[in-house]
């Protein structure tokens, strides 16, 4: 099965890269951009079984993601073509 | 508006993240990881208008996303709260 996870920097953590982006596409002359946040994704293709919700959230909490800081979100598309 | 784009790395091209990341999961028990990779995903709040779509897809070809070897999408997700 495919999985794709979400990893995003939980609101009021600051994100110097996404700033560092505002202000770059700022200077390109992108006008009225309000704000940019940075985050991850993670394409995971993995064995079928019906386990893998919950090894997803596992895999998310002990590395793919920073608890302290970060949020995840799991999308299962299905199984593999 | 609210928008969120992908850029992942378009098929076949080589990514040694994703790779440290499977053998990582590995390492950690985690078994039947048949791949990982790796992209990015930038939230970006601007000013409504009706190019917003044509704007956004040009902050990608400039400087979100390297065109050549990797692919974009953007979403939209409405009118800012």
């Amino acid at each position: 099965m495919k999985a794709r996870i979400y990893v995003t920097l939980k609101n009021g953590v600051l994100d110097p890269q996404g700033q560092a982006i505002e202000g770059a596409l700022g200077a390109l002359g992108f006008d009225g951009i309000a704000s940019v946040r940075q985050g991850k994704v993670f394409d995971i293709e993995l064995a079928d079984g019906a386990d893998a919700d919950a090894r997803l959230k596992r895999m998310c909490e002990k590395l793919l993601a920073n608890t302290v800081i970060e949020d995840f979100r799991v999308e299962t598309l299905g199984a593999s073509a």
